[in-house]
């Protein structure tokens, strides 16, 4: 016999067992149902493409994190390393085919060798939507909504989004004179939290050349007491309403008029990364863990697919980080590992039996109860231990003198409450009734 | 600006469109809520695996389709090219953590660099189940079950299910004293449909030297006019009653005491490959177009993770190609297009109402209506356009004066029928019944 190879996973992967799958599945098919219920629809694209159209636009930290490698036919390829190029290109590829507004969903996995850590794998799972072809507060406020609803369909309700609109900062820092540095100033601030405001004071004074300039910035990105006011505030040091105050304002009634309003603070200090972003950007922390970082991020973009097709598509959207919330209601206990697919296993007590528990099992599926017929007469000390493992509720005994009358013994698995003697319609109602 | 990059996906990979897609994730929910029904669990496995892990059994043919690099660091990599081979690694892994007999679904890509044509991808779907830990009829008859089921629940019903058993088979050749040859026998019969009766009348006397054995081995193939007579003479043929015959003589009573024999045909021509499978094998055939080929295959294998792990783990699978299923159903005209996850638009008349429809949409979405709101005020003409493309049954259009009353007027948009000035929970009302 060959030597054994050790079964292993590869650094940074890893297999999901069944009853956290069964959890997994559940946050996914709940996200789902709150994206489609918004009317955004499914695509699918490949998890491979060329590196060239993946890696076009991507900075070198990308690059290095990337899995890429040359195919059998010569082809230089990549795994995707996000949803929002892949995205971007099949947008351009397939413009006519589509309608806009184009509003899309798409959970899948996604591949980037990154330094694995607490939390952090090389492939995960990204939940995100996007809506191209109308820049218009319903878009963004939509989007807005849709991540509260889907955070609070997975049981995650108590959480922060903090907004902000990068257009009013923009106009702000062209207001103060220091535009052409509004790079390393969106850099530093983008540090605010890492590295404190001390910190980010000298570095802003160095960028600005002024005390008086950084002190207002620090201002600026501190905020005022609420959302309202804090737009005042922003919107009057950024030189009196414009496009961009209005259009928060506008998406601010909306919140109002759906009565969600108090899930969102605007934070001037959110400016998520340096490019790409135009509009309204934001990010979203669990209240009692904010330490993981954000669960759910994104914002508006004005040329989604620009590297692809001269059509300007002006875009808005969010990705939820399935991992890491994950990780998150991990460490506040939230995850209960006792879903269950299954209402009831038919115990093996008699090998004889087998053929009959076959049909009462079919007869059970057939009024949708869902059951396993334990397929040996193994002791019942191990099958009891098998149900228990798959967090089965009910079980279902039948001796061969129950077989010839057509009855059975229901046996609730939790609170050994049994019903004996009951036909196999009776089993159904009681077990459906408890579903 | 930067020249274009044309957008493209690689040779053998396909995005699917939203009309595709919904059709795709339909019969995806579909199949799991089956194989969930008769308590299979799902598990997850990292799309990229050790080459080692996963190229150790596999001939020639495998490693030359294999996705398969050297990743950034240094190791050997591969991008599965089924679910069995990680399985088995997965349960040799974590066989401590498992309880048995462990029975796992798992619908998920693989990736084959195959020579593309029609409906064969690079890039497909595979749905598994297997039930390992069980040497039982029991085991073997659920399998068959569940693929029936599961075939049902997406409207594939008129099918053939075509039941071997390769054990039966090896004692009928070892009986006819040519057991060493039962390779090549193996691959001659496996051609029978390909290369037809009388070429492989000729290999067959070629392997056996004999007429008269190549004869017995036909009419053995042949098998008779229906199960019962077939499994007697096939099994006379090996010799009389052996363990193998009761096997499938047992498997055939759980058919017809679940009332679904007549979806089986025992077709001893079936062999599925050379090593690998012991007991049972399958394929399936859609009646209105066998010329695709199996949709669902599988069958019993006495070791499954003997690469990984010394202990024996005897089990039995299948497999459902959905992707080829898809291309039958698209050919037989089985595939509607016509889904759509959304119950009503709200139609944008007046930019300023805007606020108002999302206050609408929001309690909408309360009654558990999947509703979304043209985010601009765009001539109607080509609001109806999106409302078409994505197939919403219903419109829903409130003027100024109506927003002020706090009423609607309901469209159906398939026949034009109109409902005025109704509240929102009758407009609920009336698409909740209708869903």
């Amino acid at each position: 016999m060959a030597t054994l190879i050790e079964p292993r996973v590869l650094k940074g992967f890893r297999d999901i067992l069944p009853s956290n799958e069964i959890e997994r599945s559940s946050l996914q098919e709940k996200i789902t149902k709150v994206y489609r219920s918004f009317g955004f629809v499914p695509i699918d694209t490949p998890a491979l493409e060329y590196s060239e159209i993946l890696l076009r636009k991507s900075n070198g930290e990308t690059e290095k994190q990337v899995f890429r490698f040359e195919d059998n036919g010569k082809r230089d390829v990549a795994l995707r390393f996000d949803l929002t190029v892949p995205f971007a290109r099949f947008t351009a590829e397939h413009e006519s085919e589509l309608y806009f507004p184009f509003k899309r969903y798409h959970l899948a996995k996604v591949w980037r060798g990154e330094k694995p850590q607490a939390g952090r794998y090389r492939e995960f799972v990204q939940c995100d939507i996007d809506t191209v072809g109308s820049d218009s507060a319903a878009s963004d406020f939509e989007i807005l909504n849709v991540m509260k609803a889907a955070l609070e369909e997975i049981g995650v309700s108590n959480i922060t989004i903090h907004v902000n609109h990068r257009g009013i900062f923009n106009r702000f820092l062209e207001k103060l004179g220091v535009k052409e540095k509004s790079e390393d100033i969106l850099r530093s601030v983008d540090k605010l939290a890492k590295i404190g405001k001390e910190k980010v004071k000298e570095e802003l004074i160095e960028f600005t050349s002024s005390t008086e300039k950084a002190d207002l910035i620090l201002k600026y990105i501190e905020g005022s007491s609420d959302f309202d006011s804090t737009l005042d505030m922003i919107e009057q040091m950024a030189g009196g309403e414009n496009e961009d105050s209005k259009r928060l304002r506008e998406i601010r009634q909306m919140m109002k008029a759906s009565g969600i309003e108090n899930t969102y603070v605007l934070d001037p200090s959110i400016t998520r990364g340096l490019d790409y972003y135009t509009g309204i950007v934001y990010e979203t922390f669990l209240n009692e863990l904010p330490s993981i970082g954000s669960v759910c991020s994104g914002g508006r973009y004005d040329n989604l697919a620009g590297l692809y097709t001269k059509t300007k598509l002006p875009g808005v959207g969010a990705s939820i980080g399935l991992d890491r919330l994950i990780a998150g209601l991990e460490q506040l206990g939230k995850l209960s590992k006792k879903g269950s697919y299954l209402d009831a296993e038919i115990f093996c007590l008699d090998k004889d039996l087998n053929i009959h528990y076959q049909r009462v099992a079919s007869l059970l599926r057939k009024q949708s109860v869902n059951v396993e017929v334990f397929p040996e007469a193994k002791k019942m000390g191990q099958q009891y231990q098998v149900a228990e493992a798959k967090n089965v509720k009910y079980g279902i005994l039948i001796s061969a003198d129950q077989a010839e009358k057509n009855v059975l013994t229901l046996k609730n698995l939790l609170n050994r409450q049994q019903h004996e003697n009951i036909s196999i319609e009776q089993a159904a109602k009681i077990i459906l009734e408890d579903k």
